[in-house]
């Protein structure tokens, strides 16, 4: 991640400045605020604003006219009550703005989480900057061949060094390419091709950029999926950052969130079956479990 | 209204807390915080936090780094622009959460807008308070004559009289009733009717309350449709305290909107045909206009 | 459920008529089509249309020309799998939309399901059925002594008596009153108060109607929340019967539905470790789980 | 577009097959299922489902039992009426799913419309085909030097060559190296690099495809949008189709939108007032309009 000293100065200057305000203050997420936060080789995140604290949940939950108990004990308990019995109500009414620098390729899965406010970057209206992800040679992995969705081993030796010059090069030639469309010459009789036309010769690893705005209820939502092992590494790397952000925001509800949804499991009404039968001391195989090939092999990887 | 010197102690608790922060913070909106502003003959409006301020709009617009501008006219013609070219997203980059009592035949109409967090207070789990909204004399109408949906004259005399006898009379039975079949009595052998079919009988005329969570966009939706001369006078009075509050909150955002949306007018393409044939010195009538009688009436209604 | 001969006879007629289409046909949904299925002592649900079938999720996972595979077991496979992962999209693609009555009390928790669409029967523009919920004896229940949002033992004799009276008496009066208000008489010198207001007076076991449309995935969001043994039973009731109708529209997805979500059991971190010890078995109590009593209530009431 | 044989098999497999239903059959839509609708040099849509018809709207309009009313006249006076009033529920009982190819940067503006269900096709489990958006010699325009995000005059000759030649060359060197960096090759000792990896050296004239499905509210507010002369044509030539087909499908409905969305126009509240001048026979200028240059121009613009 590089940053312009414009763009640190700015950053700076919003962090220097302090106002007094009635509203609920979170200190670890006033501490993030601003700050970018690097994200592979050129991306980052920063929290531009929230509102709301782990009080404002139970707050809401109880529909009180003032903050409510005192106790963080108790507030603590009704969150992970709330959090186990499925009330998303209450946590939507934490809300948070990030700045995301993200390659195009994870925008466009990043997207697909339809609740949230999305402001974006216009290539329609402005020229991308030439910045492109290449990944780090420890992640330049292959094909899995156990999973369509998935990678395997790393790259190794020549053909490594043969995909990342490849990925280098024809993302420098095509943002060559780019400048020199829209480059109007009235000399050479160039008038320069619109914008919202050469971006299209632009590879899914250039970077982009938006202001994105979501609820708490529904950033866990997006946490749980791409936090989650099976994510792809370059989605994975920011919603991992998001987690750490949000332990230091909402400390209680981060911590139910982690024990109910990111280390939670679900069993299906079969493999409910299949545990108490083991534990009433029953050898339970994939032939009389009942299941798939495929819900074994996610049961055995858990249960063993 | 009445607060109880609870609910008053609570608020003024809330209001005399200040804290540094480094988030926007919008003057007027502190201002307004956390005050109980009267709606009707119980309820009321809070505002409870907020996010962002005309800034946050234009910042969003532009991805900016920094807080952009800082010529607030620069961003009071960009607010104007992008209200008028119907770019909804930098206006859902603000955010307020509001506390409303309110009768549960507005919150019904109020609950069908659903782009909003809502948390009501639950009359499963805790018991209502003995509150009704009883209309003034003045807004007793008569059914509308012409419109099906809307009110006629005011009711006068006997039949007012007798109307609110009725409302007031049969608020407090059913009252009394649901006092009556929700208290158990060990010696009477009563063991108390479950609070989640109790409420059943109590009238639509009941408060309820909610924490209300919503974006600057689909508030202005919100407003536009029941702050309206068409809405029901009893959610239309909750519709302009809230007007005057986003005032004080966003006051360009909220020129831009009343100049485009509330004091606009959407024209078809028949009246604007019509008006050009006007201003090129026809004489049109509702028969030569290709209008409904319907369409004539209400375009009639503004241009006459 | 008393439906007019009118009604009957539009039913009918629609029943009757059956018309060519390429589209995708579910043979069980067919049979359902504009039945009016009775729940509690007035209320409906129709099926007024659908969209999709079990094909319909598979073909849109993998984006196919055609309508995929003709073995079911293929689909029942690739079902099984994207509700096992939480694919929800493929269950989007299926629609359904219902014409509903039932109590407003009821209607007032159903429509907290935001991700629908809905279209009530207005009270503004129409005149209210004097129709009311009136509990089955069997279903009179007190307030549960351990759970403050449920039902205890059902009440008896003298109390229960007592209690219906009292619904039926002031349900049928505040009828009558809403009757009187809205009559205009001009020889009485009486205008008839607007609708608007008058239904303010009606308790909210009247019923009211509406149609309901819902993608597949919503609807399952739906029905595992209040198919729910602790849902409401007035509300379960419509989900239960919704369930069976489900069964019949799309047996594969519905089959999948009930093994992972509404016999699923979703285990926290906590619990994970506390079977895993138990498996291996050590003899765990609510002492040396690391749960909260509320925790381990609900963990024991599954696993013993 | 060129399909491959097995595709159109498939289509007309589909189309040959007819069965009976109950639901409301939309003629000028089952003529339209299935069938690929050609757009841009690759693109497509096809309808895949529908649901619903105009008679639908006014169905749940009225909340009825039956077909309601049998007078085409009477639905086209509502649907007006509702269309007129902002009534956005009644459109939002039909529903429709649409198969769709188009290339990835036009997939990024599509998808900021977010009340719609997606499924795309996944191109980290599968490997996208070598097809590639190429303007059209007369879409290949220069940048607007009055609007920063529109464009100009089409280039020409020597430009236009090169432009074209650099998006062919880029576009297949991007692919083949694609290609190149997917292939295992064991005896060459070359694993294959990661699907979800090598994607991202694609350019965004690269197409995808998906199946998406709108209710037909939320399908209006895409197309008076992306039918819009402002709207990139890119996206505009999509939209253009579905205004096609909706026109089959629920002809009243779209005459109504055509009239008061596509064809209507917004008046702020000071071009009304600067109108009703106008009328009363007063020469209005910029200059005593009170309105901003840009919205001067914009009402010139149809105004005179």
């Amino acid at each position: 991640m590089t940053l312009t000293p414009e763009q640190l100065a700015d950053i700076e200057e919003q962090r220097a400045l302090s106002q007094p305000t009635r509203r609920a203050v979170s200190p670890g997420m006033e501490e993030r605020l601003y700050t970018a936060h690097p994200v592979l080789d050129h991306g980052l995140i920063r929290v531009i604003d929230y509102m709301g604290d782990d009080n404002a949940i139970t707050q809401a939950a109880r529909v009180s006219y003032g903050r409510g108990t005192k106790k963080v004990s108790d507030d603590r308990g009704l969150i992970r009550y709330l959090m186990r019995h499925w009330h998303s109500t209450p946590f939507e009414m934490c809300e948070v703005k990030f700045h995301v620098k993200l390659p195009v390729f994870v925008a466009r899965q990043w997207i697909r989480h339809r609740t949230a406010n999305v402001n974006e970057y216009s290539a329609r209206y402005s020229i991308l900057d030439r910045e492109f992800y290449i990944p780090e040679p420890d992640q330049l992995a292959a094909q899995s061949t156990v999973n369509h969705q998935g990678r395997g081993a790393v790259l190794q030796g020549a053909e490594a060094a043969r995909v990342l010059d490849m990925l280098r090069e024809d993302a420098m030639r095509s943002y060559d390419h780019y400048e020199d469309m829209l480059t109007a010459d009235e000399e050479a009789g160039k008038q320069g091709l619109a914008r919202e036309l050469a971006r299209m010769n632009l590879p899914t690893n250039i970077y982009t950029q938006w202001y994105w705005k979501v609820d708490l209820h529904n950033l866990f939502h997006f946490l749980r999926l791409r936090a989650d092992a099976h994510a792809q590494y370059e989605i994975r790397v920011y919603a991992e950052t998001m987690c750490d952000i949000v332990k230091d925001w909402v400390p209680a509800a981060y911590e139910a969130f982690e024990d109910y949804r990111l280390g939670g499991v679900n069993l299906s009404g079969r493999a409910v079956e299949v545990l108490k039968r083991r534990l009433a001391g029953e050898t339970v195989t994939a032939e009389t479990s009942g299941m798939s090939k495929g819900e074994w092999r996610e049961f055995e990887a858990i249960w063993g």
